[in-house]
């Protein structure tokens, strides 16, 4: 496959930025990085900040760049959920089989290591220059120091929107005719916290868990960082009854940890003064068609498809992005109209279906867990499963165990729906859940969609 | 109700910012209206352009305001639909009872009216003034010649944005937070074509009528303008085996009208010539929410819900938006947060209820009149009706010929729907549809939902 030199330009020198820079710098290309915000690795960084969970698809596309190993040393690998249930001891439930389990890892001290990486491999970082406009047929970036002031116009090959949910790149490409696009709030926005270490630098809870304290429809997360502190996430309608905006006071955000999370409370650094101080932030799913402009511009990553968090593949859904890409690369050479085509082609539905199962988690999470039913369900499928581990792989381990497309996790998950509602639909379901007969009934169900 | 003197600006001088400021002029308000456009009445106009289907909700905004008698003498009722199918004469389809129409008039002709009313209740209008940007809580508006030249700065009480599908004032209140918006094209587009009137100035075709040519995945319609000739549309999906793409040279278009529109082809004027002049135009479906922000700015019309034109409601929503904010405004006085609230909750489901009629509309012309058991469908439905009016209204009359709340149109049309699912699985329905039997049983069906 010929690869002819090209000069080209990333915009945002986020995780899904970076990695593609290092991705592209293995051809020869020059790439030039541009970033609005200051050089990461010179502002003040507490080093804890959100928590990524890096899984499968995450990993698999830095070992293809050979940086896996370097990345796995400042992470910390989470085998199950820690469970904090009122009135109940706190329980485990493992995520996998033996061996299997997601990452904690700061996005800010890996997004460090990211651009030292591509950096040390030739990849240019224009930091403080803001993309104000694209020319997309001339691959033609604008920056400047204000919208309205002096712009210096940079001529490209190729032009990469790796800027995020509120993509640049992405606002020019949607003001053209025939581009679909959609911004989804959920009514439910969070707000970080933070559990610092023990005295002596160990964590105060389990540190191979992801802790939650589920509340119905909010609920509280904690992941550990490596200086034995925990970054936590309160999830919680904006408006309602138990809502961030009924909490007003100190005194308001007092009695509500007394009341639904007793037991960490105590735990939570400068609850109160961080309660006011950190912003309520909202969460949103974007899509959008097409997701590149001839042979010239290209979305990777959230500038494609931003999704909520409750499936935690954000981030590994943009990383996967890149994997794709290159494989087709390989494939097409210099072809980049054809390798821009097939790449959006194979990546949309698959973007499609991450952004429905999280955010059928987040329904699942904020309504269903209260409902016997559905945790009878959960059971029935989780007692079948350890019977035939073939036959039955949960949603949540085809997403995250595994690199095949999302768009089959979601199929098939669609397809154990099903099976699901009949078996549920049993006369008294719920006294012979564990029977044979149940288990055959479903060992059926499944044989039938064989043939 | 106390009304104080409010000085607004009305971003937009189409048919629905000239309607506004005719009805907010009425409490006395200053009114300014913005377009970057020329005054339509000083640029060279044929007459003809794109045409609208005037609608009961259209006459009820135009009649509160007393100028419904004057708008009428530019339109021509159409009661029915005349058909042209290959292989079959012409024949024509009643819309309604006795006395319903809806009414074919030229964009051009009414925009022009509606200014010139509005200019004489003393409505300010400034012409070729670009806004570039908004203030959203300060209801300032910035004009200019360029987006990088000077801006000039206007403030206001209220900002009205009715400028349209691609709105700038609604652009503006998207970048913020938990704004929720879609925009989705169908993958047809259209292209305007003419018949000319006859030498003594009459319509080559029956001039009572909104006449159709259908032709499954495309079709042809005509309406007729005052001046004796026709504003024809071709549909036609923009890629594919007949598509716009497909049509390449003046040949390939008169091979294409002479195989699907051979009794037409000739009436048209300049066919080829026009066809390639003409753009291939998109249509998209835009939802988003909120409509207003605070007690300053609110979306009306088309900025706040575009729709596919397939159910000729595109107009008559936005002069309904008109009429219900006015009643609001009657009942509110001075409280313009509360105003605002309650219209854009109570106009914000039946938006997206004739957004999702229309587009049923569309899948039902281009997909389903070919299918035999969907004609024989809509004959049971049409035979019942005829011998129980009272108990089966089309959602066509519902949403044409009434002024119910377009969310209701669409449940009781799925209502509808329900019954006739169970109707079309009778075995041998294509044999006794006509039968007392299944007459019987839709009544049956209509008694058990009302208990």
């Amino acid at each position: 496959m010929i690869h002819t030199k090209q000069n080209i330009a990333i915009i945002g020198s986020g995780l899904v930025g970076s990695l593609l820079a290092i991705y592209l710098r293995r051809y020869g290309h020059t790439l030039t990085v541009f970033d609005r915000r200051p050089d990461i690795r010179e502002v003040e960084f507490s080093g804890r900040s959100i928590n990524l969970a890096m899984s499968n698809r995450g990993w698999k596309a830095l070992e293809e760049v050979g940086v896996a190993e370097e990345i796995r040393k400042i992470g910390i690998p989470l085998d199950k959920r820690a469970m904090h249930v009122i009135g109940k001891p706190e329980y485990y439930q493992k995520y996998g089989k033996e061996g299997e389990a997601i990452w904690s890892i700061s996005r800010g001290v890996l997004n460090k290591r990211m651009i030292d990486l591509a950096e040390s491999a030739g990849v240019e970082f224009r930091f403080e220059e803001k993309v104000w406009d694209i020319d997309l047929p001339r691959a033609q970036v604008f920056t400047g120091e204000s919208e309205k002031g002096e712009w210096k116009a940079y001529d490209f090959d190729l032009v990469f929107g790796c800027d995020g949910a509120f993509s640049r790149v992405r606002h020019k490409m949607q003001r053209r005719s025939r581009f679909d696009y959609s911004q989804d709030f959920i009514d439910v926005g969070y707000k970080e916290l933070t559990i610092p270490p023990n005295e002596d630098g160990t964590h105060k809870l389990n540190s191979n868990s992801f802790h939650i304290w589920p509340r119905g429809k909010f609920m509280f997360i904690a992941m550990p960082n490596l200086d034995g502190s925990f970054t936590c996430t309160l999830f919680m309608p904006f408006e309602g009854e138990v809502s961030f905006e009924s909490i007003k006071t100190k005194a308001d955000a007092v009695h509500f940890f007394s009341t639904y999370f007793p037991n960490v409370k105590k735990d939570i650094e400068n609850l109160t003064h961080d309660f006011f101080k950190n912003p309520t932030s909202a969460m949103v799913t974007m899509k959008c068609y097409p997701w590149t402009y001839w042979d010239k511009v290209a979305l990777v990553g959230d500038s494609a498809h931003a999704i909520v968090p409750f499936y935690g593949q954000g981030m590994n859904a943009g990383f996967e992005d890149i994997y794709v890409l290159d494989q087709i690369i390989k494939e097409q050479g210099d072809d980049w109209g054809a390798i821009f085509k097939i790449y959006q082609k194979q990546r949309k539905p698959n973007a499609d279906a991450i952004a429905e199962l999280s955010y059928r988690n987040f329904i699942e999470m904020s309504s269903k867990t209260a409902d016997p039913m559905f945790l009878l369900q959960k059971k029935i499928e989780k007692r079948f499963s350890s019977h035939h581990p073939e036959k039955w792989i949960p949603a949540y381990s085809r997403v995250t165990f595994s690199d095949k497309p999302y768009a089959e996790a979601l199929a098939i998950g669609d397809f154990q729906e099903k099976i699901m509602k009949e078996i549920m639909a049993i006369p008294n379901i719920s006294e012979k859940w564990d029977s044979e007969e149940v288990e055959n009934k479903i060992l059926r169900a499944l044989e039938e969609s064989n043939h």
